[in-house]
């Protein structure tokens, strides 16, 4: 099973990597750019495990070592079973 | 409207994030895992684009800002109008 995690600050941190990104893109020319937010992905290929297995196992491992708990928020779903493109 | 870009490398690329990762997580006993890659995501808030200017504009700052089109690949999604919590 495949599953993509995403993690991200919360609202209320700041996330000067993507200020940055939002100020390159504005230098650029693309004025349209209101705000960027930058975070991780992190895809996870688990051997043998059920949809129920996932739902425990992946918030756990979210919270102990994908993310800081303090300062990100993360949000997980399952790709399928298949490897990815 | 808000977009999502992820960013990864290439499958052919080497992903040292993503195999210290995965050995932390067999070290913690998650022994289900079999890979783990890592990669960027970017919410970038346009203000006043259509769809049309959103799939022009995307992949150009896809290509020339978030991603290093040698060894990284990009896939993105229109999220909505509606800020993400």
């Amino acid at each position: 099973m495949r599953v993509r995690i995403l993690v991200s600050f919360k609202e209320s941190v700041l996330d000067p990597q993507g200020q940055t990104v939002k100020n390159a893109l504005l230098t650029l020319g693309y004025s349209s750019v209101k705000d960027v937010r930058q975070g991780k992905v992190f895809e996870i290929e688990f051997d043998g495990i059920s949809d129920e297995d996932a739902r425990r196992i992946v918030p756990e491992i979210a919270n102990k070592v994908l993310a800081n708990p303090i300062i990100e928020k993360f949000a997980w779903e399952i790709l399928g079973e298949a490897k990815q493109v």
